[in-house]
């Protein structure tokens, strides 16, 4: 994993030993580890980081599931307007931050299960709708100064009749859900409002809000030169 | 924290208490604790989790520098372009995930530092680049399955002249970082093309671009309703 910069023949860093800290009791989910690792101009330094114990075959920990909500539209009166499209998102009590998060439906990666396949299972899981895949990240890492976890962000459309009634979640025993479907326009300023109500947002959901905020202010910006 | 929905009477949920997992050796950086939680429906759960020692007092750990680089346009020569609105990237080894990675230049907040103090000295270090903070998110979390860590996304816009030298880094000793200039219409093909070369891309640099990419793509979906 540790490729070098491509444009450089100086030797490259990489991890030389990994040693667990046992840790009592042990924790089935994590742990902690310390890498030994070598600088590229050959130094010997230490670097503490938690690891999941649960990572797949595929090498990925986890899937967040982005994912646009769209509605084929058939009005029996032509005046009727079209639901706008929309993210359903999660809300769920998470004890590392001691708070009520909003996310973007998201999972652990079962054992021999593509990111795709959890994905799709996931969403339908947490909130009882089915999807197609429109595209999948590269893994990329959840906090990579501190932690080995990575995921995949799969982008997955959902599209719905008309006044579908929303179908029911498949959740695990004892799991607590609740869902938020929020119009893509107005996703930024739902997570802002959510957050001063004391909800805590995921980074990774909040930066794809940002982006596509920018985007949508700053269009001059995303002009690609010829 | 444990702030609940408001929309809601049902009990909320909350840690009743926390637990370090002491670990051998010891690490300066990181703990393992065990939450002891009760769900809105009353029953007693327990969770691990990672947690920095590190945290500032503002509570939050850490600040990432999301950045527009613009160049002020004075051409001797008026037929020359003015160089495209760019951002800046830092590529360095992180040993938790054994890779060299591509972030925004990012940090932990020192003491008694506020995240805007902190984004603009983290970005003087890694960069050697000067700006102005033009928004602050609210505190999110990194990876709240597994972690409390949290963190603040602050942009900034750094005003160059055309033709200004690249500046020197203030990096501290030991630390190898590379810089990257990418014109921001190019920032998710970028992405890509590293993702390919074998680093790894930070998720929440990913996320905004991949956000960003998206709403170029979907002007239509951002239309708010009148």
């Amino acid at each position: 994993m540790a490729s070098p910069p491509s444009n450089t023949s100086t030797p490259t860093a990489k991890v030389t030993s990994l040693t667990d800290l046992p840790c009592t009791p042990t924790s089935s989910w994590i742990k902690l580890q310390r890498a030994t690792y070598t600088t590229s101009s050959g130094q010997s330094r230490t670097w503490d980081l938690a690891r999941r114990t649960t990572t797949s075959a595929s090498g990925i920990d986890a899937v967040s599931i982005g994912n646009i909500i769209r509605h084929h539209h058939h009005p029996k009166n032509p005046s009727t307007k079209p639901k706008p499209p929309s993210t359903i998102l999660v809300l769920q009590f998470r004890p590392p931050v001691n708070a009520y998060t909003v996310e973007w439906p998201a999972g652990l990666i079962d054992k021999d299960e593509t990111p795709q396949q959890a994905a799709l299972r996931e969403l339908y899981e947490e909130t009882g709708y089915s999807g197609t895949v429109i595209s999948t990240s590269s893994p990329v890492a959840a906090d990579p100064g501190m932690s080995s976890a990575n995921m995949c962000l799969c982008m997955v459309e959902i599209w719905l009749e008309e006044g579908q009634p929303e179908p029911e979640q498949h959740l695990d025993e004892g799991e607590e859900i609740q869902r938020v479907v929020v119009p893509v326009a107005e996703l930024y300023d739902r997570l802002e409002g959510l957050a001063k109500e004391g909800y805590v947002v995921a980074a990774k959901l909040w930066h794809w809000a940002a982006g596509a905020k920018f985007a949508v202010e700053n269009p001059g910006l995303f002009v690609k030169e010829g």
